[in-house]
């Protein structure tokens, strides 16, 4: 039988999520952070079981919060795919890596005459427009090329004081372009990533590249590291305790990655629980490799209604 | 007065090119290896002087050598640019990072019937079938899309045994999930660069995003490292070497950055000389935080006929 004790400090291999500690975990936290992709959905379907268990733990008057890396959508749409998937989650309830990076530029009082150039999709552009900020680039981009010719002077505006940077579907060298001369050629201009995530199940059947791919990209060029406000880095934990009145301890982060959601909940003190419907295998969680193990483990979030007899 | 000893392995500071210690250069190597952009040329245009000192060098008996990271162009490209430019200079006296890709599979017996995924331009694509290996990608690539929906799979070429990065001015999404898809899921897929120039003079006017932002776009959605076949890499001596029956410590390399043509040399153990015609500005040189040393600098190629009274 497995213990039963949860010790998020440990270093210790994570215990298999069991009848007995599941009800321990319930009883010890009042917030469930859920990441979306490979947890709540794959793509645009939903993982099984995840409306009852979702019902359950609110009926248990549990918090249920959606922290997302996916910076393509905005809160509002990310509220709307939750509807079409015929879950009820209200906008308050979700923060994006989108969102994160408007609420980064504000939290450090960015100029709200400067512009912000984005590499990335419309939820970026959005977040920031509701923040009060100037966006330029994002899919206003796409189809934009860059003169190849000599003599060919390329202008960026001089007023970008902030270069956010995501998953970007559209991603051609005329942004990449435009982002490296705003962040080596604009006095103090910031380089913000909304994520680092190497790939991500943008459709249920496959691994592309993500956000780290554009940032990648976008370090070599520039020779600088970015500001990260998505998971693993804690920036957005503010808002959420500042918004529910919690403790990160009475919390428990609930994602597929290791890299990214498991290291977000131990970097804020939260309670971890890792699934495997995602991205990360049993053999790369006991791979000696990795070196982060999160409190528990279990194939998918409805394991939990099994678990209790719910 | 400068001291006219020069000393490749010393990290003591660089001389300035002086009418004593060019003589002592030119008396102490049988061959210059030339960096061409910044160095010979700044995007289409000639760097002043640069036809009368190749003349003056090759009359002295000097081989040259033309060493680019620049992975555009094949070497048959190259030679016709050189041409346009007015300046006589062989096939066979060019070595592109291009080249050395497509080199690089040759001497590593990479297996005729497997594939080559191109992320870069036509100069790849030339050279990977001029050493009779088949290339995918590259320019063909530019205009295609991956489709963004759900269920959808991205087929790529199970045959695919090696990726080669290099600058890519129509480098988009699916070229990037293309490559990383081969590089994660192909069994022993080799990852190549060109070289990782985080930026270069594709104009006279500015600097643009070099090969590295594209190299550091795979690295980041593969989570692997390439191996580097252009410039600091001396993988391209070997065949300099064979084909010249040179010492490396009578040949100097001369070209306008520290971290790759400099190191370049200095790896192989040649004489390096800076020239500021570049991407390197005297401040760049002195900076504490630059650890990199050539023997001589000066400003452009030509100074050298001044100095020499020629």
């Amino acid at each position: 039988m497995e213990s039963t004790t949860s010790n998020p400090t440990s270093t210790a291999a994570a215990e298999l999520l069991s009848g007995v500690n599941a009800k321990v975990l319930l009883d010890s936290v009042d917030a469930f952070l859920f990441d979306c992709d490979g947890v709540i959905w794959k793509g645009d379907k939903l993982i099984d079981g995840i409306p009852e268990t979702l019902e359950m733990l609110r009926s248990k008057g549990k918090k249920l919060v959606f922290v997302t890396n996916n910076s393509t959508k905005s809160r509002i749409q990310y509220a709307n795919k939750f509807r079409t998937l015929g879950l009820s989650v209200s906008q308050d309830e979700i923060f994006s890596s989108s969102f994160a990076a408007a609420m980064y530029l504000k939290v450090n009082q960015f100029p709200p005459q400067k512009k912000v150039y984005v590499i990335g999709g419309e939820g970026i552009v959005q977040e920031l427009q509701l923040a009060g900020f100037t966006a330029l680039g994002g899919p206003e981009d796409g189809e934009k090329r860059a003169q190849w010719k000599s003599n060919c002077l390329f202008e960026h505006d001089k007023e970008v004081g902030a270069v956010v940077v995501g998953l970007d579907p559209d991603i051609n060298y005329y942004k990449l372009q435009y982002g490296t001369l705003c962040i080596r050629e604009n006095p103090g201009c910031l380089f913000i990533a909304t994520n680092r995530d190497s790939v991500g199940h943008m459709t249920d059947l496959q691994e592309w590249p993500g956000a780290g791919c554009m940032v990648g990209a976008i370090c070599a060029s520039t020779e600088r590291e970015p500001v990260v406000v998505g998971k693993p880095s804690t920036f957005m934990m503010e808002f959420l305790l500042q918004k529910f009145n919690l403790s990160t301890s009475r919390m428990c982060m609930v994602g597929d990655r290791l890299d990214t959601d498991i290291l977000f909940g131990q970097n804020a003190g939260c309670k971890t629980l890792l699934v495997l419907s995602g991205v990360t295998t049993k053999s790369i969680l006991d791979d000696p490799s990795n070196k982060i193990q999160p409190d528990y483990y279990t194939n998918k979030v409805s394991d939990i209604l099994g678990l209790l007899g719910e």
